[in-house]
This record gives C-alpha cells, sequence and structure tokens, in this order.
C-alpha cells in the first residue's frame, strides 16, 4: 500500500509515519519510484507496536528504538529479554546501593540464576533500601510473597512468549510484555487492593467511594 | 532539634527541608524565636517519606503532597487506598476506553468488589485494548495468572497494612506500598524473568550476558 493508504489504515497521520521513518523506529518501504515506496502488513503491525510503545509504555523515542532493534536483531531469545529490560529500567549503578540492600534482595530471589547486573535486581534492591530507611519492617513474609507471585508471573510470561510462532513474535511478546506487563500488573494490584480492603476494612456507610483530589 | 541538625540527620541540605516546609510536604516546626523553630522525630520521619516518594517512587512535588494529605487525614483507611492510588494513576476517563476491553477485565477480575472507576482496572483496560490491537492473544491463561499474582500480593500488601500500629502508621504504609510496591514488584518479576528464561532457553556459551544497549 501507499503512505496514504498506510496512514488510513493505521489511523497514524502521515506527518507521524514520516517522523517514525526518519527516525528509524519504522523500516523504509520498498521505492516504487523517485517519491513513492510501498508498505506492506509488516508495516502495519509495526506502526501498532510503535504506538504501543509510546503511548501505553510510555517509552522515549530514543528508548522505543533500542527496544524495535531488540526485536529485529538476531539475539537469542535470553538476550532479547535483557535488552528490553535495560531499555525500560533506570539505569542504577550497584555500588550506589546498600550491600545490606543487596544481600536482601539476594536472599528473597535465594536459587533463582540471576546475574550481578540485571536491572530488576538492582531496582528492587533499591526499593529495600529506602524501606529500611523508612521504618517499614517486613510483617507476615510480605515481601517472600512479592517474590513467589514474581515468579508466577515470569512463568505466565514465559510460557506466553513459548506460544508464539517464529522468532520475531516471540521477541515482540517479550518486548510488549516487559513493557506493559508492568502497567497491566500495577492495575490489576490496585483493583486486588481495593478489593482486599473492602473485605477487611468495610466502609461504615454513607460516601460509598472516597472523595477524589482536586 | 534546630533546622541546622534536622539537616544533619537527614543528610538533606537546609535549603532543600526549606523547600519541603514551603511547599507543605513538611509540617513546620515549633516555634522557638523570631526566626527558629524546633523540630522533631516526626520531622526527620517525614523526611525520609518525602525522599521515598520524590526520588524512589518518581513523583512530582504536587502529587507526593496529595499522597502526605491523605496520610495526615482522618480518612478511613480504604480511603487512603484510594487516594494513594489515584495520585500515583495517570487518570484516564472510562470513555476513552473500548468497551470490549473492559468487559474483559471485567472477566479477569470477575467476583472481586473493584468500584468503576479504581484506577487500577481503567489501566488495565488500557493495557487490554493495546495488547488486542498488537495481536498479542492471550494464550495458555497468561492473564489469569496476571490476576492471581495480583491478588496474592495485595493480601501480602494489606497484612502488611495490618501489623503496623497506629492508623498514622497504616496510611504511611498504605502510601508507601503503593507508590514502591510497583517498582519493588516489576524489579522481582524482571530478576524471575531472567531466571525462569535461562532455565527454558539456555545461551549456547560464550556471551555470558546480553550486550549492553550504548
Amino acid at each position: 500500500m501507499r503512505m496514504a493508504e498506510l496512514s488510513r489504515a493505521s489511523g497514524i497521520p502521515v506527518a507521524t509515519i514520516k517522523f517514525y521513518l526518519r527516525e528509524r523506529l519504522l523500516p523504509p518501504g520498498e521505492r516504487t519510484g523517485p517519491n513513492q515506496s510501498r508498505y506492506g502488513e509488516e508495516h502495519l503491525r509495526r506502526l501498532r507496536l510503535i504506538r504501543g510503545l509510546l503511548e501505553v509504555g510510555g517509552l522515549s523515542v530514543a528508548t522505543a528504538r533500542g527496544v524495535i532493534d531488540a526485536v529485529d536483531s538476531e539475539l537469542p531469545l535470553a538476550h532479547s529479554f535483557g535488552v528490553a529490560q535495560r531499555a525500560v529500567s533506570a539505569h542504577i549503578d550497584p555500588g550506589d546501593i546498600d550491600a545490606e540492600a543487596l544481600a536482601r534482595v539476594d536472599r528473597l530471589i535465594g536459587g533463582w540464576q540471576v546475574s550481578g547486573d540485571n536491572p530488576g535486581r538492582l531496582a528492587a534492591a533499591r526499593v529495600l533500601e529506602t524501606f529500611a530507611a523508612l521504618g517499614q519492617q517486613d510483617e507476615g513474609s510480605w515481601l517472600p510473597r512479592y517474590a513467589a507471585a514474581a515468579l508466577l508471573v515470569a512463568e505466565a510470561d514465559l510460557d506466553q512468549v513459548g506460544a508464539r510462532g517464529s522468532r520475531e513474535a516471540m521477541a515482540e511478546t517479550v518486548v510488549i510484555g516487559t513493557v506493559l506487563g508492568d502497567a497491566l500488573f500495577s492495575g490489576l494490584r490496585r483493583a486486588a487492593q481495593e478489593h482486599v480492603s473492602t473485605l477487611r476494612h468495610p466502609v461504615p456507610s454513607e460516601p460509598d467511594r472516597p472523595p477524589t483530589r482536586e
């Protein structure tokens, strides 16, 4: 299809598509004339991925490009995870983290095969460091239950990846799952918090929902 | 203690503490002279909370103020959750979300007591809408396993809240858990993904970690 048709099919303005081409988020079409190219289904699919990463995932253009490069590369799948994880995680220098917090994370994920610079390990240690500074003790195995739930979700993620046909589709699922899975889980967690909180701490009566902050 | 001591004890520069006072993140100290105030342990504790919300939680000053107001208010606990959730969630207009995606979320969390405008329900629907646009089908009950894990985490969260002594400490835990729990879970999930991925898709040999994106 031509650029105008690609725009119509995707609902994305031509100027935006041209921007994605310039930013190398979208691969060029097939040249059919000095000022014309032809685009295929794979371009339409890629446009949807770009939109998902930028708008729902909240990634910057540069980060989205790194993630898309990982989808297109021939890296082994375990590496695609690493690239997607690094792309969407803030860089944390292990030297900046309290050794005690790192040791606590390592006890928490004891037995998992995780490299020392896994961005998730460092991010979790940063949170534990903050919990300690705020006097949040782990009562009733709060943290091990987080780790157990994270393992359940990661197994579901890998099953989902494994069910895809091609290497590219698998890498795409890795990327989509890494970027959007965080948003999905935190959304479901908030809904579950309201549910469990309502069961345990029923609100007396009348105002049947919290006042909205102005 | 005096301002200078509060700064030393917290490791936060005097200018920053004054900024937090002006922004009403930190309550004023007890006036002891025309240009002097005395601060107590509760100020030190509050400074740690502010730091956690701003630096590790990544909240804006305005959002942090809303969250801290919820800690200080006399709202029932179920309402503190609502306020904390709304403060850290992007506002989504239910009218902007595909009815089919909302119906899918509601099937996923069927049986939970969740209000229609729970920000997590709407955020999860937004993700499902994007999954559908990207052709991500749910294979092997990917999504129900997310919901089950979210319920485990929410129960752990509420146990943690319930183990705190005072109402203020409970509200503080609600806020800390809501803001930092997302970061903790996504960190643990990334570590678990590396673990499960390594078990299932062992990388042939030599390069024993993914190349870092420049």
